[in-house]
């Protein structure tokens, strides 16, 4: 029996026929478990340890015999804290290196605080540029926007796709910004990767594991966005499948969740995904609330809940945008709002107020 | 025909017999409205003012003929900014007297940021007097405390009711802070107003018509602590309840709502209600993060987004706790947290990006 | 040690100090729980049983030392099967005298199809007085309408509240059918129990425990509507509420829940409370689904999935009716749609494939 | 002007000036849309025909002097009834030919009653023919399982991917079953479709948008799974993408949504998708459950609301079982299933309750 503490607990029924227990452990084991027998007072218990990942991911519960599988180590130990490979005890950084030889390197987790913004979707290269100029002009350190569009109707603008990635290209160039767009097809990630610096995932493509582990292989920083119905162990799942393939430069962002009275942004998300996690935690508020009038608060909001970062949508006439126009915001806003987020951070960092931002291991245990 | 813009519009079916047509006109005015008929190229349209409320809460839509219902007129007069009996053109302040002469006055609202501190139960009255004193001691300026409980289970403790009350009672003359708790039924109610200087109403019971319609004809102020699966319409509504029966003293509080991913505190909510409303509004963290960790970066976003203030639950034995511990942060935190709300808001007013407080009347005909 | 089997089980960090052990302990037992220690391979358990329930309502997984508690127990004792006061082992029956001589008893729950039908609410006597006539030639054998309707908004028509019991009473005496109707407000109750055969409590209402308590010391049958956000244990627990009280004449009734995308009648919910609880189930398609042209195949896909009777709105004439008609249907369909579903009703009772209604003790502890 | 009924209308601030009135219909002329200008006695109004489709996916209602946008086309064309380019009046069916020679073909829809049954996933051979046999011999007429499987966690079974296919490609030959098994990828689409009879896109995919335009461009059936946090129209919109590409051969299937209490089988889906679209709908009862305990009740049920077949889970080994055994039900379970599912199924055909599955005009243009 190794020393590691069990992963996982299984209650079993009192008065437990030795076969049938039998067979449980015997199963446990065929999966790569050690098992250690407790003769409790009323129930027998099964301590397993090993490979209790893939067991925790069957039913368990459902074998005879088993009342109760009770998990006690992280279904994620990438992305955990103090585990993974590179024992990560420390909150993690991506950089990324400065485009041209006079842009300077941007960084994003670990005290800085970065905001991403652009328009939507690339719409032409005229508007593109005036819009990253501004963008970079009013303080963003990385340009975004969309040159294929995960749509909900047929009918709606697709993205400008190929055209979209040569304005890009022309756009990191000629404005020196390095640039997230988002990639919805494993097909596409070499065309998109050679164009930007960093891969977005959107949220209709968080559970989209084919795309995951195409992305786990590759090197460029990867964006990930929460699914907008899934839970943070999902979130948390979606980001281990990218880093146990091999790319440990994820930057996971909160972009609000659906409930029965629309999408909510989960400004908790943020220090519950810190308590679990070393990534970096950005936070969208643009598409977290659907509506630019609730922008600036929520960017404010993000700012005070300890995010490393924004993800702004910036629009100039709404009246010709194809798509998502009612959120954006306008480009002469972002400089204040970003003046404001910064200033709410350097507020927070000095405070002496207790954050406890890595937590003790046990209670790391409980989640 | 009155001068009043249409209250909603009824797009009809091309081609409309006349006498269908003239059953719906007819409905419309028995219920007090005033109709207009417009040809229009391919739909008729009804405009229809006057007692359009009512008209809304019945399914129009549902009638042979109708093809849709546009409301345009907000559902809930009294607590929309710039209608209702008081002309709201500024935000609505709250105001609490001092407890005893030397103790300042309250308000909440319209520039003041108020925290409401304290356990979710009054267990004994040492332990709440010990607790009062810390919370006033550390910056709130109101107590809150539940003498009543509502338990989802019935062998859950359902508070010390009475001897509760008494305590708090107690609590106030001592300690002297107003007291805010959570009045359950309306055969309650003057007791809980003996003692209450706010009166709170729970989220399970946000939709509990019968006890709003008895806040509305009381004159204490009222905490209305938003549903957990409500949407804003449904909140205001309830808020407009209490209003619409004579009690502007409302404090809306946002507590978080329900998701497929568990409770979700809806930041997002602040200047989305701030839009529509002039009432004020706080925020529950404790509830709405439903863990300790997260209450101090919630509590700072809160501040961020714009909130009027706080409702913060403390307690300093989880073991001794009855009710709700695992979100109950240590008394001696409290006075930091408060420092940094407040530094935050300080921030934010002094900030002169654009906010858009009180929205024009064409974009506020748009819910 | 009583030999009662542990009622929940702490797993204890390891290697915990006896003094934290200890405090555990003494806690548990002042609280009224008898604990035994087991010392397991890795982690310390300890297996809980006496009065456990009130611990499970506490937070204690955030007491220092504690990894996890995971409950065994049902929360919910009177309304599970094989336990509580009368040792329910077979389906309970809920039954209603006859009104008058010639009028048949009535009984809802083990193996009869029970409909309750008509208006959403009572809008005058001669409306109400036919549509209870139809009900009753068509097969129904309660007939529903509100006298009090807690509604969205202040403005919509609250019913005729006392006028509308009257009404009632005239109904139940002229047309001979048993009457169920919502009860709002603990100070109406004397006055609606005075009329009605059965008392409703609406979805809204689940959570109101002040509510609850009365119904549990009243005689009545309580027609109990799930929340429209409510899981199955706090549906249950609500039950538990009135059982525990004295009454045990309760039919649960399910009536859909809110999702992202709008109210989904849950017919999984009837299995599950079947497995769980020995109470009678009953369906609302009307409410359910919000629009008529659902409501005939819902009653018949409540009747296939095992449900004890319906709950179906009716009227005739939308443009007059003053709350919910676009899922009422006419009353001319209620005669076919009861005989479909008392026809899917014969066929499953007379099937072999095994349903398995009650469900073995050691499954039964999975909950 | 066409004479072709406004597919959208806008209503305009009153007193809107010309200017800003021009803007708006030019650029909706500009994206394709002929535009009809009514002069409302408070309101103007736009009666707007032609390319509307696009229009709705941007947002109009952002758009200065606009008040609402009341779209009243249909937002998916050739999905929906009496449209599209088939025209389609009738149900559509989706036949299979049959396997081999003595094999008969299959068809989904217009009054069959099809059973799609398998394990989760193909785990061996042996197993595989073993369950493809027996779900033969019970009635079913399609095989299902998995090769290809998404699963939460990296650390899961992820399916036996090729390999899979080649025992699926032997079950098919040796037992005489046409096979129906998910396709995560696009490049996957030709090797999947070497061997399956029917593509499944699973619901974490139905919203990967890539994906769905290569089938939109194969000749294979698909059966569409609804997102589990889609609504009827995001569903609608994602066959949408299919049968726009040229593919309509499309089963749509419900297999539960995600709400607050875990996840529920939304049986109304079916007669709503049925009075909005011409597409077979099967039902999932087995993910729609997530409980084995709730199968038959839910699947009779799905044959009570109208489906068209059903997909249903079996194994015949839990303990065994390397993905989600506790919804499979015995395989020796199923034939007793279909059975009872059949005899509602003929029961609802023989019954002269009207159902008004096909709706009119007018009521369609509500949605």
């Amino acid at each position: 029996m190794s020393d590691a503490p069990p992963g996982l607990i299984l209650i079993l029924e009192p008065s437990l026929a030795p076969p049938k227990r039998n067979r449980i452990r015997k199963r446990l084991e065929e999966l790569g478990c050690e098992v250690r027998y407790i003769d409790g007072g009323a129930h027998p218990y099964l301590e397993v340890s090993g490979e209790v990942l893939p067991v925790r991911t069957i039913s368990v519960e459902s074998w005879p015999g088993v009342v109760r599988m009770v998990p006690l180590s992280r279904a994620y130990p990438q992305v955990a804290w103090g585990s993974g490979r590179g024992d990560f005890v420390a909150p993690s950084v991506v950089h990324l290196p400065g485009v041209g030889d006079a842009d300077p390197p941007v960084s994003i987790g670990a005290g800085s605080f970065t905001v991403l913004a652009g328009p939507c979707a690339v719409e032409d290269a005229e508007r593109t540029v005036r819009l990253a100029t501004i963008a970079k002009e009013s303080g963003a350190t990385v340009f975004r926007a969309g040159a294929f569009k995960p749509r909900t109707s047929p009918y709606a603008f697709q993205g400008l796709e190929g055209d979209g990635l040569s304005i890009l290209r022309e756009v990191r160039a000629e404005v020196g910004i390095p640039i997230v767009t988002e990639v919805l097809d494993p097909r596409h990630l070499e065309m998109v990767a050679d164009v930007a610096d960093v891969l977005q995932v959107g949220s209709r493509n968080m559970h989209n594991y084919a795309l995951l582990k195409e992305l786990g292989a590759c090197r460029h920083p990867i964006l990930l966005k929460r699914g907008f119905a899934s839970s943070y162990d999902e979130f948390l799942l979606a980001a281990e499948y990218i880093l146990s393939r091999g790319n440990d430069r994820v930057v996971l962002c909160e972009r609000g969740v659906r409930t029965t009275s629309g999408t909510v942004l989960d400004l908790g998300a943020v220090p519950e995904l810190r308590r679990r996690s070393h990534l970096p935690i950005v936070v969208d508020p643009s598409h977290g609330s659907g509506s630019a009038h609730r922008v600036l608060p929520l960017a404010r909001a993000a700012a005070a809940v300890g995010a490393d970062g924004l993800l702004i949508e910036i629009h100039d006439d709404p009246i010709a945008a194809l798509s998502d126009g009612q959120q954006a915001i306008a480009p002469s806003a972002l400089a204040g709002l970003i003046d404001d987020c910064r200033a709410i951070r350097n507020m927070i960092e000095s405070s002496t107020t207790e954050l406890n931002p890595i937590p003790s291991d046990s209670s790391a245990r409980k989640d």
